[in-house]
């Protein structure tokens, strides 16, 4: 064992949970995995598949730990005393600091105390950081609320446009043959409707509305070729943009150089259409991010007393694998 | 018993199931009741409902019906084995006719056998019946591919116009006020977001996503104060004529006359903002219709050989209860 201070760093997300043991100074253990570390819906196995990350990077390093920094998904208030009751059964350390993963996901980028993050996959959230800590959280209120311009949004805008063009209500559009390909396995049935239009109403009464979030890669694949595919991503990205808007990114300044802006999950990729009108309209100033494991390392260095500037930022990337 | 030739005419509505007995010339025994008589998603449910209607109209009438004729919510194709099943343990006439219930909505406000019937209440739904027979339908997708200007679709608008406010996204407007009287019972937890905003955010992850139509009365009660009310309303009277439209309702004739468009469901309601805006698009030239029984009862008379015209289908409309 070393006896250099050293945290235990997680980013717990929706379908993945990562840790790794990083020291005061910066040095990084192996980044390991595990399942789905989102504690909304079943926070028993959320913080069972944290603690199994946990003692999995513990084993992995040198360092002992002596305190855990988790950037978690779904956490709006700090409770989560699952997670407790877990680490303890494994003798991890009880010293835990539970924070949002946008905090994971700013810090992944920059080490600038004040700034804003939005992250957009199946889902869409951003919130403004300042002095290092989530101040303010817009959207993120979950499909039938929000999510606007998400995943869930584009895949919808997609299932709705082709059931309205095989129904004929809507303009004909390429996304049809595109969507039709991936139900070629479920049943047809003729009626007054046509079979294509009951096999897509069928595909919904059997799948989660979650489901149709899958066809949203479909809008990006066609936005070029296709005017409603175009269409869709275009309001996907000024619906992204005006949720930023309204936690007053533009004015947001540090030292007279405007704020960071934070911008990760697959539909704000920047070689994606959406992502890249965003990046676009943001004059290209925006960061880009994917994981929050870097976020939560160089948090958990400013836990252990170190220096998390902008080097140790880089020190800890430069530590891991790409993504 | 009397010898007249008589029938049993259901309407099987997705919440309620009327049936009557009704003989060849017009006679009708009393409507009685019984529950939801859509197929869907529980087809033995809903043929025992209606078998529970049948036996009932058939012990509150002299008449021995020897055929039934059932207007059922949700078919699509003509199958509905399950009721045969149904009627046979109850002795029953095992000579029934499945139709659409938008046949039954159609026939209750005219004898017309070319027209156009849409009815918009949770959900959204026209036809266009040529020669007595339902040969096009439009819409009635369900809330995730369709059901366009529902009050499913009226309800998240609501709801999600009340969450953009209060999520500092969205315009003020009188939906906040009203729709959280409604949560004054959900649980408040405070944190980064507003108490309010996290109350119904909890609100909708506890009900079901179908519990949002419920606030589509929100809309209509606050559609002449409030301009974020009127809108909603505004685009539900859009997409129900743009539904209408594409059935090619308005260049229908019969005999040189425009051909009778019939209009149901609560959103419809010629009282309420949505309605109102649609009857005056129509000229005010539309009919309205409250149930299906009276046109099922008109196509069960025709069926026993009757004469199915206007002075018939007035004749049975005097002897039911007034909606």
């Amino acid at each position: 064992m070393l006896a250099t201070p050293a945290a235990i760093a997680i980013d717990a997300g929706g379908s993945t949970t990562r840790a790794l043991i990083v020291s005061h100074d910066g040095e990084c253990g192996p980044v390991v995995l595990s399942g789905r570390g989102n504690p909304v819906s079943d926070p028993i196995r959320a913080a069972s598949n944290i603690a199994d990350a946990c003692a999995a990077a513990r084993a992995a390093s040198p360092h002992e730990p002596q305190l855990i920094l988790a950037a978690v998904a779904g956490i709006v208030s700090r409770d989560f005393p699952e997670l407790s009751t877990k680490l303890r059964e494994r003798a991890l350390p009880g010293n835990v600091t539970v924070v949002s993963d946008l905090l994971g996901a700013y810090f992944s980028a920059t080490a600038a105390l004040d700034g804003s993050v939005m992250i957009v996959g199946t889902g869409a959230v951003a919130a403004r950081i300042a002095n290092g800590e989530l101040v303010a959280i817009r959207d993120g209120l979950g499909w039938l609320l929000g999510d606007d311009g998400s995943g869930f949004w584009m895949g919808r805008q997609v299932a709705r446009a082709v059931a309205a063009e095989l129904d004929g209500r809507g303009p004909a559009t390429s996304l049809t043959p595109r969507l039709l390909q991936r139900l070629v396995d479920t049943p047809r049935r003729r009626g007054v409707r046509s079979a294509d239009l009951a096999a897509l109403l069928t595909w919904t009464q059997t799948e989660s509305p979650m489901a149709v979030a899958q066809f949203a890669i479909l809008a990006a694949d066609e936005a070029t070729a296709d005017p409603v595919a175009s269409a869709i991503c275009e309001q996907a990205a000024c619906h992204a943009l005006a949720t930023l808007s309204s936690l007053g990114t533009d004015t947001l300044q540090t030292a007279g150089e405007p704020a960071p802006v934070v911008l990760g999950g697959s539909v704000l990729d920047p070689m994606g259409p959406v992502g890249q009108r965003v990046h676009e309209a943001l004059h290209q100033r925006a960061l880009t991010v994917s994981d929050g494991v870097a976020g939560a390392a160089l948090m958990a260095v400013k836990h252990l007393g170190g220096t998390a500037d902008e080097a140790m930022l880089a020190h800890i990337r430069r530590q891991l694998p790409p993504p």
